[in-house]
């Protein structure tokens, strides 16, 4: 983990960005205290540069609860180098999307899967490297989509101690099952009327999980809409688990 | 309005019964402040006496955000004067269940639709009364199940200004349609395994309701499991929309 800028923002938090091998990504910490921080791993779609303005948003915020956060990029997005299946995964998505033709699940099967066998590995390599930071201690949360990737991590990651997932992807169905082995807490976020992924298969996939104590939070209106009472609601979810 | 008895808590909130003409009721007002309180109207099954523990920590809770809140027993339920088609009908309800039989559109009507007729405009007694008090002002919320009442309030009441549904009962079909009337900000509860009620016609109600912000909030468990992060959830809304 190679530490390559840093800035300190008015309310203390100091963002650094770094790579890890090749790998671009972004650590937000809370101002100093005496207690190592627990940490939330910032999920989403891919395109950290695109995505920073909202993910620093997001990390402040938490920030402001004493939680540091950490994000990498996705694999084949943004400045890393290009992943040709999963662009021609995605073309198809949108090609389906845009004829209002529904989406089969050999295209979700060829966006998401490998990307969930590629980005998790990467995930827990970054856990590895931030929990290595004295500043930063435990427990760990996963915040946000892909929500495949979330619910792998949930699932392969012991360290993983609570997730907020974000029901705006589509989902393969192989991922069902792996629903059933989640136990940690979960806080599902859903947007009801999400251009970007299929209600029913949302709605499924929160009955899926297997967690005794898990929370469905649907708001409406499309996948960016989601209202700041749900931000403010999935930040008392880490708080109430996390602390 | 006339206050049958009073007690005031540690916490200062002053508990007063009363009748309303023929029908009992309990109004809860927070410690003396010098703006008339916002009130919510407590919505419930039926059975004021056995539900009062629990609706009086309810508000409680919502007097500590500065809010009033009231309720009346239902027609048929409590001290009232018993209605022997209500009771014949929760009777078919309780031996379709019991049976494991699927519960008939027939029961749900004969069950829910005369008691939202009888209900609502005694609900909006309660508000003529309440209001004219000076320690209550307004706005005006509806918190609780039974979630078609509460439906019909919300179109019918225009003091109604936001409302906390409880998806924890039988919905008639001809409701689905009057909820396509309700625009108030609406937080609705929904327990994930309610014995007591239909999941996907919670969903397809949720669907329904003609609100622009709308929040669905489902968690684990049986009809009387609501998690506490719930209830704080609903209380943030109720600050949201009425202060």
């Amino acid at each position: 983990m190679r530490f390559t800028s840093e800035q300190r923002f008015d309310d203390g938090v100091l963002e650094r960005e770094f790579t890890l091998g090749e790998i671009p990504g972004v650590l937000w910490t809370p101002p100093s205290s005496s207690a190592p921080a627990p940490l939330i791993l910032l999920g989403h779609p891919g395109g950290l540069r695109r995505m920073h303005p909202r993910l620093a948003a997001r990390a402040r915020h938490s920030a402001a609860d004493g939680f540091a956060s950490v994000t990498v990029e996705l694999p084949g997005s943004g400045d890393r180098p290009r992943w040709p299946a999963l662009e021609q995964a995605r073309a198809d998505l949108h090609r389906a999307m845009k004829a209002g033709e529904p989406v089969g699940d050999e295209i979700i099967d060829a966006l998401v899967l490998p990307l969930v066998e590629k980005a998790v590995p990467e995930w827990r390599d970054t856990l590895d490297a931030v929990l290595s930071l004295p500043e930063i201690g435990g427990p760990v949360g996963y915040s946000g989509g892909v929500i495949s990737i979330g619910t792998r991590l949930a699932v392969v990651e012991p360290r993983i101690s609570a997730a907020v997932l974000f029901a705006g992807s589509f989902v393969p169905r192989v991922m069902f099952e792996e629903a059933r082995q989640v136990t940690v807490p979960l806080h599902v976020l859903l947007q009801w009327d999400d251009e970007g992924n299929d209600r029913q298969s949302a709605l499924d996939l929160f009955d899926a999980f297997g967690s005794k104590e898990k929370t469905l939070n649907a708001n409406m209106g499309g996948h960016a809409g989601v209202p700041e009472s749900a931000g403010e609601a999935a930040a008392r979810f880490f708080t109430r688990h996390l602390r």
